[in-house]
């Protein structure tokens, strides 16, 4: 018979402690799980913890925590051996986005864990009902897809492949609430996603329009930023246009659409600066030049602007569960 | 000789005052000009003054007054002659759609003002050069497109026509600077404009995805209020990419560019509502379903909101001017 156990005690894996990963410890640790984190690489091992508490300290600076931050970090494993993810119910896969590695990841989560335990992985790239098909008991894996930072955003895609069982979904469904997040719950495999098709729809037009030079890289993004970014954080896009009168959208989609790139191929831009190693803010140069100390401050600012937005979004709580039926 | 004076006391005219048109009005009256309003229509005329002067307290209550209400409200002229606009040295022509009705306004404006006076447009669907073609003087028309609510919104997009002047572009960037907007400036006319392109191009993908049942309007709205939603107000979509290390790109705009929707058709669900006059939040029916207080609600909490974002979006104001040359 199992033991009946509260929620918060229930522990989480994740494998994989890079940027997202840690970011995902983090969370995991703030809504009360026992973490065990695996990080497969030497780096990670070495960086992980301190990234981990540097984290957890700035979710303090935006009073997100009940406790002092070292009750937190008590409940914290770091290790390269995966025997200690044995007694978790849910394991996280953070690792890179390639098939060989998630497939040797699996397989090593697979051989501690209870074919009960749910593997999901945070890939934005492949899709779940392929990568299911390296998992033993494929029913219980799935997509759960976060946004960074973990600790401070309340996106989650959680996205079913075509073996995943309904009831482990509902299950991971059901935690992302505890959690404090707003899941998306995707019955479906849906290629790319919901948020990466929306946002690559953009991207595409975006670098379309630069590299015609019908428009700068500084144009595409204040009009996107003072605009978009004036209403989105409360409404989405759909509540947008019921919100501006839905009458004229029509004769405007006639005229736009047939406007709109409709390419398939990988811009130049970007191969370019892609094939130059360029790593934007994080090399300090990319799509825009930075120096050194523009870069570390655009880093710095949206730490503090994310928190500035999480606390102005969990303002409007506007449920977007009501519809025509 | 042309008498030297000071920015604010330029007069602006505006004619058509519908929600936008009354909303530039504000932002005008606010930023100190002497402003000749133009009520086409007998309902605009009677509603117009009370609007616009609850929207200079609503900029009020976000502490963007320097005066009183009364003293913006002081320079204000609401009439239905279009002789009114004698003096203005710009007219923001803010009616409907109609390309047969904006050809009468810009005689009628043409007709009382002086060939020397820039008139600009504030459509989002009309190409400027083909609206130019209907002005006396076209080198002197524009575009100068706004964001709602116009006094509280960063956002101008401003466009030239093949015929129009760069000096008269450059004179009503000046002003947009002067405005306290964040202008951008297309020295080509792109049929769409910036901002539409970008935007249609979601909804496009978002419609597909909806239609297409894999994912609901609640999912869409959803992923984007949360992912989107949470840094856009700061970085814009280029910068953003810069911030995430730029070289996952490429490799997925291979996999979800031929994923995306290439229709120019208007989708059924949209051409629908319209079709049924549904007005989404103005009509308590839309994409969505409100009850007489839940649109209500809607529409205060935006009010709310939207000062709460213009001054979160104020704390970040990084130029985006640099770039690679």
């Amino acid at each position: 018979m199992e033991e009946i156990i509260q929620t918060r005690e229930i522990s989480v894996g994740v494998v994989g402690l890079g940027l997202m990963g840690s970011s995902i410890v983090a969370a995991l640790l703030l809504a009360g799980h026992p973490v065990k984190a695996i990080a497969p690489l030497p780096t990670e091992l070495a960086d992980a913890p301190d990234r981990i508490l540097s984290q957890i300290r700035h979710a303090d600076e935006a009073d997100l925590l009940a406790q002092a931050p070292d009750a937190y970090i008590a409940q914290l494993t770091v290790s390269a051996d995966y025997g200690v993810l044995a007694d978790c119910r849910l394991v996280l896969e953070c690792v890179t986005e390639k098939i060989a590695i998630k497939q040797i990841v699996y397989q090593k989560i697979a051989a501690v864990v209870s074919s009960e335990t749910v593997i999901a992985s945070n890939t934005s790239a492949i899709p779940i009902s392929m990568l299911q098909q390296l998992v033993p008991n494929p029913e219980r894996f799935l997509g759960i897809h976060w946004a960074e930072p973990a600790y401070m955003t309340r996106f989650m895609e959680i996205t079913c492949g075509t073996q995943t069982s309904l009831e482990r979904a509902n299950w991971a469904f059901e935690l992302a609430h505890y959690w404090q997040k707003e899941p998306t719950l995707l019955r479906k495999d849906i290629r790319g996603f919901v948020t990466n098709r929306l946002m690559y729809a953009i991207y595409r037009e975006g670098l379309h329009l630069v590299e015609k030079g019908d428009a700068t890289l500084e144009d595409v993004d204040k009009a996107f930023r003072y605009d978009a970014g004036s209403w989105i954080t409360m409404m989405g896009i759909f509540r947008r246009m019921d919100y501006t009168g839905l009458q004229d959208y029509p004769e405007i989609f006639r005229r736009i659409f047939p406007l709109l790139s409709n390419s398939d191929e990988v811009p130049d831009l970007m191969q370019q600066l892609v094939d130059r190693q360029l790593r934007g803010t994080q090399s300090a140069q990319g799509l825009y030049d930075y120096t050194e100390e523009e870069a570390k401050e655009w880093d710095k600012a949206f730490a503090v602007f994310n928190k500035d937005i999480y606390q102005l979004a969990a303002r409007y709580p506007f449920r977007t569960d009501q519809r025509i039926g």
